[in-house]
Protein backbone atom coordinates (compact mmCIF):
# COMPACT_ATOMS: atom_id res chain seq x y z
CA UNK A 1 0.00 0.00 0.00
CA UNK A 2 1.29 3.47 -0.56
CA UNK A 3 0.52 6.88 0.15
CA UNK A 4 1.69 10.07 -1.03
CA UNK A 5 2.31 13.50 0.45
CA UNK A 6 2.40 16.40 -1.68
CA UNK A 7 3.26 19.81 -0.15
CA UNK A 8 1.55 22.62 -1.87
CA UNK A 9 3.26 26.01 -1.99
CA UNK A 10 0.67 29.01 -2.18
CA UNK A 11 1.58 32.64 -2.66
CA UNK A 12 0.85 34.73 0.59
CA UNK A 13 -3.16 34.36 0.90
CA UNK A 14 -4.59 37.79 1.24
CA UNK A 15 -8.31 38.71 2.45
CA UNK A 16 -11.07 37.85 -0.15
CA UNK A 17 -8.39 35.47 -1.86
CA UNK A 18 -10.77 32.45 -3.32
CA UNK A 19 -8.49 29.83 -1.97
CA UNK A 20 -10.22 26.65 -3.25
CA UNK A 21 -8.76 27.71 -6.51
CA UNK A 22 -5.55 28.74 -5.27
CA UNK A 23 -5.23 25.13 -3.84
CA UNK A 24 -6.37 23.70 -7.26
CA UNK A 25 -4.36 25.99 -9.48
CA UNK A 26 -1.37 24.82 -6.65
CA UNK A 27 -2.15 21.06 -6.88
CA UNK A 28 -2.15 21.23 -11.05
CA UNK A 29 0.95 22.96 -10.89
CA UNK A 30 2.95 21.16 -8.16
CA UNK A 31 1.49 17.55 -7.82
CA UNK A 32 -0.36 16.75 -11.10
CA UNK A 33 -3.76 17.95 -9.53
CA UNK A 34 -6.94 16.79 -7.91
CA UNK A 35 -7.56 13.30 -8.28
CA UNK A 36 -10.82 11.27 -6.95
CA UNK A 37 -9.66 9.96 -3.50
CA UNK A 38 -7.18 12.79 -2.30
CA UNK A 39 -8.00 14.35 0.76
CA UNK A 40 -7.01 18.10 1.25
CA UNK A 41 -5.51 19.39 4.68
CA UNK A 42 -5.26 23.42 5.09
CA UNK A 43 -3.58 25.14 7.54
CA UNK A 44 -6.57 27.07 9.33
CA UNK A 45 -3.96 30.13 9.14
CA UNK A 46 -4.28 30.31 5.57
CA UNK A 47 -8.24 30.53 6.00
CA UNK A 48 -8.05 33.04 8.69
CA UNK A 49 -6.40 35.38 5.83
CA UNK A 50 -8.37 34.46 2.65
CA UNK A 51 -11.41 35.32 5.50
CA UNK A 52 -9.81 38.32 6.42
CA UNK A 53 -9.42 37.17 10.03
CA UNK A 54 -6.74 39.68 10.98
CA UNK A 55 -7.46 42.01 13.72
CA UNK A 56 -4.83 45.07 14.37
CA UNK A 57 -3.29 45.05 17.74
CA UNK A 58 -3.69 49.14 17.90
CA UNK A 59 -7.25 48.71 17.61
CA UNK A 60 -7.59 46.52 20.68
CA UNK A 61 -8.96 47.52 23.55
CA UNK A 62 -8.61 45.46 26.76
CA UNK A 63 -11.63 44.95 29.30
CA UNK A 64 -10.77 45.30 33.22
CA UNK A 65 -10.41 41.54 33.18
CA UNK A 66 -8.29 41.21 30.30
CA UNK A 67 -5.60 43.65 32.04
CA UNK A 68 -6.28 42.23 35.53
CA UNK A 69 -4.76 39.35 33.67
CA UNK A 70 -1.91 40.43 31.54
CA UNK A 71 -0.78 41.89 35.22
CA UNK A 72 -0.98 38.53 36.91
CA UNK A 73 0.81 36.77 34.18
CA UNK A 74 3.01 39.22 32.28
CA UNK A 75 0.89 39.30 29.05
CA UNK A 76 0.25 41.62 26.52
CA UNK A 77 -3.34 42.95 28.19
CA UNK A 78 -4.20 43.48 24.20
CA UNK A 79 -3.49 39.62 23.45
CA UNK A 80 -5.24 38.52 26.65
CA UNK A 81 -8.50 40.64 25.30
CA UNK A 82 -8.22 38.52 21.99
CA UNK A 83 -7.82 35.22 23.17
CA UNK A 84 -10.70 36.25 25.63
CA UNK A 85 -12.78 37.08 23.22
CA UNK A 86 -12.20 34.43 20.86
CA UNK A 87 -12.69 31.80 23.46
CA UNK A 88 -15.42 29.86 25.85
CA UNK A 89 -13.46 29.14 28.28
CA UNK A 90 -10.26 30.17 30.15
CA UNK A 91 -8.70 26.92 31.73
CA UNK A 92 -4.67 27.41 32.60
CA UNK A 93 -2.74 30.36 32.69
CA UNK A 94 0.91 29.84 32.08
CA UNK A 95 3.14 32.70 32.79
CA UNK A 96 6.14 31.78 30.63
CA UNK A 97 8.10 34.46 30.70
CA UNK A 98 8.16 34.91 34.47
CA UNK A 99 8.93 30.67 34.43
CA UNK A 100 12.03 31.69 32.00
CA UNK A 101 13.28 34.59 34.06
CA UNK A 102 12.82 32.56 37.52
CA UNK A 103 14.73 30.18 36.15
CA UNK A 104 12.52 26.62 35.92
CA UNK A 105 12.00 26.93 32.39
CA UNK A 106 15.48 26.71 30.30
CA UNK A 107 15.08 28.40 27.51
CA UNK A 108 18.18 26.50 25.84
CA UNK A 109 16.04 23.47 25.76
CA UNK A 110 13.38 25.06 24.09
CA UNK A 111 15.16 27.06 21.38
CA UNK A 112 18.18 26.47 18.84
CA UNK A 113 18.38 30.26 18.64
CA UNK A 114 18.10 31.80 22.12
CA UNK A 115 18.62 35.05 21.40
CA UNK A 116 15.28 34.97 18.85
CA UNK A 117 13.79 32.95 21.52
CA UNK A 118 13.85 36.06 24.16
CA UNK A 119 12.54 38.48 21.23
CA UNK A 120 9.58 35.72 20.76
CA UNK A 121 8.86 35.74 24.62
CA UNK A 122 8.21 39.70 24.93
CA UNK A 123 4.89 38.82 22.37
CA UNK A 124 4.24 35.79 24.16
CA UNK A 125 5.14 35.82 28.03
CA UNK A 126 1.99 34.52 28.73
CA UNK A 127 -0.13 31.62 27.50
CA UNK A 128 -3.31 30.64 27.76
CA UNK A 129 -4.97 27.49 27.50
CA UNK A 130 -8.57 28.00 26.63
CA UNK A 131 -11.94 25.71 25.87
CA UNK A 132 -13.13 27.09 22.27
CA UNK A 133 -16.15 25.14 20.53
CA UNK A 134 -15.57 21.91 22.45
CA UNK A 135 -11.37 21.95 21.39
CA UNK A 136 -8.53 22.94 24.04
CA UNK A 137 -5.70 25.74 22.32
CA UNK A 138 -3.08 27.67 23.59
CA UNK A 139 -4.11 30.97 23.05
CA UNK A 140 -7.08 30.56 21.42
CA UNK A 141 -5.42 29.00 18.00
CA UNK A 142 -4.75 33.30 17.50
CA UNK A 143 -1.29 33.57 16.23
CA UNK A 144 0.43 37.27 17.09
CA UNK A 145 3.48 36.22 14.37
CA UNK A 146 3.52 35.52 10.54
CA UNK A 147 1.05 38.36 10.12
CA UNK A 148 1.58 41.65 8.62
CA UNK A 149 3.27 44.05 10.84
CA UNK A 150 0.99 44.80 13.82
CA UNK A 151 -1.86 42.33 12.97
CA UNK A 152 -2.49 39.05 14.44
CA UNK A 153 -4.82 36.08 12.60
CA UNK A 154 -7.83 34.96 14.36
CA UNK A 155 -8.67 31.33 13.82
CA UNK A 156 -12.22 30.87 12.04
CA UNK A 157 -15.39 29.58 13.98
CA UNK A 158 -16.88 26.77 13.15
CA UNK A 159 -14.15 24.91 11.27
CA UNK A 160 -16.18 22.08 9.82
CA UNK A 161 -18.36 24.12 8.59
CA UNK A 162 -15.36 25.97 6.86
CA UNK A 163 -13.89 23.00 5.71
CA UNK A 164 -17.60 22.24 4.21
CA UNK A 165 -18.04 25.47 2.49
CA UNK A 166 -14.00 25.24 0.83
CA UNK A 167 -14.95 21.37 -0.10
CA UNK A 168 -18.16 22.58 -2.06
CA UNK A 169 -16.07 25.64 -4.15
CA UNK A 170 -13.17 22.69 -4.99
CA UNK A 171 -16.62 20.84 -6.30
CA UNK A 172 -17.51 23.56 -8.13
CA UNK A 173 -14.34 24.13 -9.90
CA UNK A 174 -13.10 20.69 -10.52
CA UNK A 175 -16.25 18.54 -10.53
CA UNK A 176 -13.97 15.91 -7.49
CA UNK A 177 -15.46 15.50 -4.20
CA UNK A 178 -12.49 16.07 -1.70
CA UNK A 179 -12.50 15.76 1.82
CA UNK A 180 -11.16 18.62 3.98
CA UNK A 181 -9.15 18.73 6.79
CA UNK A 182 -8.37 22.02 8.76
CA UNK A 183 -5.14 21.81 10.73
CA UNK A 184 -3.25 23.80 12.86
CA UNK A 185 -0.10 23.88 14.35
CA UNK A 186 0.24 23.69 18.78
CA UNK A 187 3.36 24.50 20.28
CA UNK A 188 3.30 23.33 23.95
CA UNK A 189 6.21 24.46 25.60
CA UNK A 190 8.15 20.80 26.46
CA UNK A 191 6.32 19.23 23.78
CA UNK A 192 8.01 20.97 20.63
CA UNK A 193 5.34 22.01 17.79
CA UNK A 194 2.74 19.05 16.25
CA UNK A 195 -0.20 19.63 13.66
CA UNK A 196 -4.01 19.14 15.08
CA UNK A 197 -7.10 18.16 12.69
CA UNK A 198 -9.42 20.87 13.96
CA UNK A 199 -12.13 20.56 11.77
CA UNK A 200 -13.00 18.19 8.13
CA UNK A 201 -15.71 17.95 5.88
CA UNK A 202 -16.55 14.85 3.44
CA UNK A 203 -14.60 12.16 6.05
CA UNK A 204 -15.53 10.42 9.57
CA UNK A 205 -12.52 11.30 11.37
CA UNK A 206 -12.77 8.99 14.20
CA UNK A 207 -13.10 5.19 13.82
CA UNK A 208 -15.64 3.61 15.91
CA UNK A 209 -14.42 -0.28 16.01
CA UNK A 210 -14.25 -1.79 19.19
CA UNK A 211 -14.30 -5.50 19.21
CA UNK A 212 -13.65 -5.49 15.21
CA UNK A 213 -10.46 -7.84 14.67
CA UNK A 214 -7.34 -5.75 13.48
CA UNK A 215 -5.66 -9.45 12.52
CA UNK B 1 7.59 18.72 -1.74
CA UNK B 2 6.25 14.85 -2.14
CA UNK B 3 6.17 12.29 0.82
CA UNK B 4 5.07 8.89 -0.13
CA UNK B 5 4.10 6.57 2.67
CA UNK B 6 4.54 2.87 2.38
CA UNK B 7 2.77 0.24 3.74
CA UNK B 8 4.73 -2.79 4.16
CA UNK B 9 2.56 -6.53 4.35
CA UNK B 10 4.53 -8.66 6.62
CA UNK B 11 3.93 -12.39 7.28
CA UNK B 12 3.16 -13.18 10.70
CA UNK B 13 5.72 -12.29 12.76
CA UNK B 14 7.26 -15.18 15.29
CA UNK B 15 9.43 -15.52 18.41
CA UNK B 16 13.28 -15.22 17.28
CA UNK B 17 12.27 -13.84 13.71
CA UNK B 18 14.83 -11.57 11.82
CA UNK B 19 12.80 -8.70 12.14
CA UNK B 20 15.10 -6.46 10.43
CA UNK B 21 15.86 -8.96 7.71
CA UNK B 22 11.79 -9.20 7.05
CA UNK B 23 11.30 -5.19 6.47
CA UNK B 24 14.27 -5.50 4.02
CA UNK B 25 12.78 -7.94 1.88
CA UNK B 26 9.04 -6.68 2.30
CA UNK B 27 10.74 -3.04 1.55
CA UNK B 28 12.28 -4.83 -1.78
CA UNK B 29 9.21 -6.82 -2.77
CA UNK B 30 6.65 -4.24 -2.50
CA UNK B 31 8.23 -0.78 -2.52
CA UNK B 32 11.75 -0.57 -4.50
CA UNK B 33 13.77 -1.07 -1.28
CA UNK B 34 14.83 1.13 1.60
CA UNK B 35 16.53 4.20 0.16
CA UNK B 36 18.89 7.19 1.84
CA UNK B 37 16.29 9.01 3.52
CA UNK B 38 13.88 6.97 4.25
CA UNK B 39 12.10 6.41 7.49
CA UNK B 40 10.94 3.32 8.94
CA UNK B 41 8.20 3.15 11.64
CA UNK B 42 7.35 0.11 13.29
CA UNK B 43 4.32 -1.51 15.24
CA UNK B 44 5.64 -2.26 18.69
CA UNK B 45 3.59 -5.18 18.41
CA UNK B 46 5.79 -6.62 15.77
CA UNK B 47 9.07 -6.39 17.67
CA UNK B 48 7.39 -7.78 20.75
CA UNK B 49 6.30 -10.50 18.69
CA UNK B 50 10.05 -11.02 17.17
CA UNK B 51 11.68 -11.07 20.81
CA UNK B 52 9.05 -13.64 22.04
CA UNK B 53 7.46 -10.91 24.41
CA UNK B 54 4.32 -13.07 25.00
CA UNK B 55 2.97 -14.36 28.07
CA UNK B 56 0.32 -17.57 28.53
CA UNK B 57 -2.57 -16.21 30.67
CA UNK B 58 -2.98 -19.28 32.51
CA UNK B 59 0.77 -19.09 33.86
CA UNK B 60 -0.17 -15.86 35.16
CA UNK B 61 -0.60 -16.04 39.18
CA UNK B 62 -2.28 -12.59 40.04
CA UNK B 63 -0.93 -10.70 43.55
CA UNK B 64 -3.30 -9.57 46.34
CA UNK B 65 -3.52 -6.32 44.80
CA UNK B 66 -4.48 -7.24 41.61
CA UNK B 67 -7.39 -9.47 42.83
CA UNK B 68 -8.40 -6.66 44.53
CA UNK B 69 -8.70 -4.17 41.70
CA UNK B 70 -9.36 -6.88 39.61
CA UNK B 71 -12.87 -6.64 42.43
CA UNK B 72 -13.39 -3.34 41.99
CA UNK B 73 -13.53 -2.64 38.55
CA UNK B 74 -14.94 -5.75 37.00
CA UNK B 75 -11.50 -6.62 35.23
CA UNK B 76 -9.53 -10.32 34.83
CA UNK B 77 -7.26 -10.17 37.82
CA UNK B 78 -4.36 -11.84 35.82
CA UNK B 79 -4.92 -9.08 32.94
CA UNK B 80 -4.11 -6.56 35.94
CA UNK B 81 -1.20 -8.53 37.63
CA UNK B 82 0.35 -8.21 33.82
CA UNK B 83 -0.37 -4.75 33.52
CA UNK B 84 0.55 -3.65 37.37
CA UNK B 85 3.90 -5.89 36.60
CA UNK B 86 4.37 -3.74 33.46
CA UNK B 87 3.91 -0.56 33.86
CA UNK B 88 5.75 2.13 37.11
CA UNK B 89 2.94 3.80 38.04
CA UNK B 90 -1.29 3.60 38.53
CA UNK B 91 -2.75 6.39 37.36
CA UNK B 92 -6.65 5.98 36.38
CA UNK B 93 -8.76 2.92 36.49
CA UNK B 94 -11.98 3.26 34.39
CA UNK B 95 -14.44 0.23 35.22
CA UNK B 96 -15.51 0.24 31.24
CA UNK B 97 -17.92 -2.74 31.50
CA UNK B 98 -19.77 -1.22 34.70
CA UNK B 99 -19.92 2.46 32.35
CA UNK B 100 -21.66 0.70 29.52
CA UNK B 101 -23.91 -1.74 32.10
CA UNK B 102 -24.73 1.24 33.82
CA UNK B 103 -25.75 3.08 30.19
CA UNK B 104 -23.13 6.14 30.68
CA UNK B 105 -21.84 5.10 27.97
CA UNK B 106 -23.01 3.80 25.13
CA UNK B 107 -21.76 0.56 22.98
CA UNK B 108 -23.64 1.78 19.69
CA UNK B 109 -21.54 4.88 19.70
CA UNK B 110 -18.27 2.78 20.14
CA UNK B 111 -18.78 0.34 17.25
CA UNK B 112 -19.87 -0.28 14.22
CA UNK B 113 -20.42 -4.34 15.30
CA UNK B 114 -22.03 -3.82 18.67
CA UNK B 115 -22.47 -7.70 18.99
CA UNK B 116 -18.20 -8.25 18.39
CA UNK B 117 -17.71 -5.41 20.88
CA UNK B 118 -19.86 -6.63 23.79
CA UNK B 119 -17.52 -9.82 23.55
CA UNK B 120 -14.21 -7.98 23.33
CA UNK B 121 -15.56 -6.18 26.52
CA UNK B 122 -15.45 -9.57 28.30
CA UNK B 123 -11.65 -9.07 27.65
CA UNK B 124 -11.63 -5.41 28.20
CA UNK B 125 -14.08 -4.75 30.85
CA UNK B 126 -11.49 -2.32 32.98
CA UNK B 127 -9.59 0.06 31.32
CA UNK B 128 -6.29 1.20 33.72
CA UNK B 129 -3.95 3.96 32.62
CA UNK B 130 -0.85 3.91 33.83
CA UNK B 131 2.89 5.31 33.93
CA UNK B 132 5.17 3.47 32.25
CA UNK B 133 9.04 4.59 31.39
CA UNK B 134 7.81 8.30 31.27
CA UNK B 135 4.93 7.80 29.34
CA UNK B 136 1.02 7.11 29.63
CA UNK B 137 -0.34 3.91 28.24
CA UNK B 138 -3.24 2.65 28.51
CA UNK B 139 -3.29 -1.05 29.95
CA UNK B 140 0.53 -0.74 29.79
CA UNK B 141 0.77 -1.21 26.69
CA UNK B 142 -0.88 -4.85 26.82
CA UNK B 143 -2.45 -6.44 23.98
CA UNK B 144 -5.11 -9.28 24.99
CA UNK B 145 -6.63 -9.49 21.49
CA UNK B 146 -4.23 -10.37 18.16
CA UNK B 147 -2.08 -13.03 19.74
CA UNK B 148 -2.10 -16.52 19.36
CA UNK B 149 -4.65 -18.18 21.22
CA UNK B 150 -4.42 -17.77 25.72
CA UNK B 151 -1.59 -15.55 24.82
CA UNK B 152 -1.30 -11.90 25.46
CA UNK B 153 1.63 -9.26 24.05
CA UNK B 154 3.95 -7.00 26.50
CA UNK B 155 5.45 -4.33 24.54
CA UNK B 156 9.22 -4.69 24.81
CA UNK B 157 10.92 -1.92 27.38
CA UNK B 158 13.51 0.35 26.40
CA UNK B 159 11.97 1.38 23.11
CA UNK B 160 14.49 3.73 22.10
CA UNK B 161 17.20 1.10 22.31
CA UNK B 162 14.82 -1.55 20.78
CA UNK B 163 14.82 0.82 17.63
CA UNK B 164 18.36 1.93 18.05
CA UNK B 165 19.19 -2.74 17.59
CA UNK B 166 16.56 -2.62 14.58
CA UNK B 167 18.61 0.02 13.00
CA UNK B 168 21.67 -1.06 14.13
CA UNK B 169 20.93 -4.79 12.20
CA UNK B 170 19.42 -2.89 9.12
CA UNK B 171 22.30 -0.84 8.80
CA UNK B 172 24.24 -4.68 8.71
CA UNK B 173 22.17 -5.95 6.41
CA UNK B 174 21.65 -2.73 3.64
CA UNK B 175 24.41 -0.24 4.38
CA UNK B 176 22.28 2.35 5.08
CA UNK B 177 21.42 4.19 8.26
CA UNK B 178 17.32 4.19 8.09
CA UNK B 179 16.00 6.30 11.25
CA UNK B 180 13.21 3.62 13.07
CA UNK B 181 10.22 4.90 14.68
CA UNK B 182 8.30 2.59 16.96
CA UNK B 183 4.84 3.38 17.22
CA UNK B 184 1.69 1.75 19.31
CA UNK B 185 -1.90 2.09 18.76
CA UNK B 186 -3.88 3.36 21.34
CA UNK B 187 -7.83 3.06 22.08
CA UNK B 188 -9.33 5.74 23.91
CA UNK B 189 -12.59 5.20 24.42
CA UNK B 190 -14.21 8.19 23.36
CA UNK B 191 -11.33 9.32 20.64
CA UNK B 192 -11.35 6.20 18.58
CA UNK B 193 -7.56 4.98 17.80
CA UNK B 194 -4.80 7.18 17.39
CA UNK B 195 -0.83 5.53 16.46
CA UNK B 196 1.50 7.48 18.83
CA UNK B 197 5.32 7.28 18.54
CA UNK B 198 7.11 5.75 21.50
CA UNK B 199 10.49 5.24 20.73
CA UNK B 200 12.83 6.04 17.88
CA UNK B 201 16.55 5.98 16.71
CA UNK B 202 18.20 8.04 14.43
CA UNK B 203 16.26 11.06 14.32
CA UNK B 204 15.08 14.14 17.07
CA UNK B 205 11.71 13.56 17.72
CA UNK B 206 11.04 17.13 18.75
CA UNK B 207 11.53 20.39 17.20
CA UNK B 208 12.68 23.03 19.78
CA UNK B 209 12.34 26.15 17.68
CA UNK B 210 11.10 28.48 20.29
CA UNK B 211 11.05 32.17 18.26
CA UNK B 212 12.39 30.83 14.98
CA UNK B 213 10.14 32.44 11.58
CA UNK B 214 8.06 29.88 9.89
CA UNK B 215 7.55 31.78 6.91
Amino acid sequence: MKVELHGLKLPEVKPGDDLAAMIVGAAEEQAGGLKPGDVLVVASKALSKALGLMVRLEDVRPSREAVKLAEKTGGDPRHVQLILENSDRLLLAIPFGGLVRSGIVKLEKMAEDVKRAREALRFASCELAVEREKQIYSNAGIDFSNSPEGYVTIPPANLDGVAKALRSRIKDLTGLDVPVVISDTEYWFFLGSLDFARGCSGLRPIARKLGAPDL
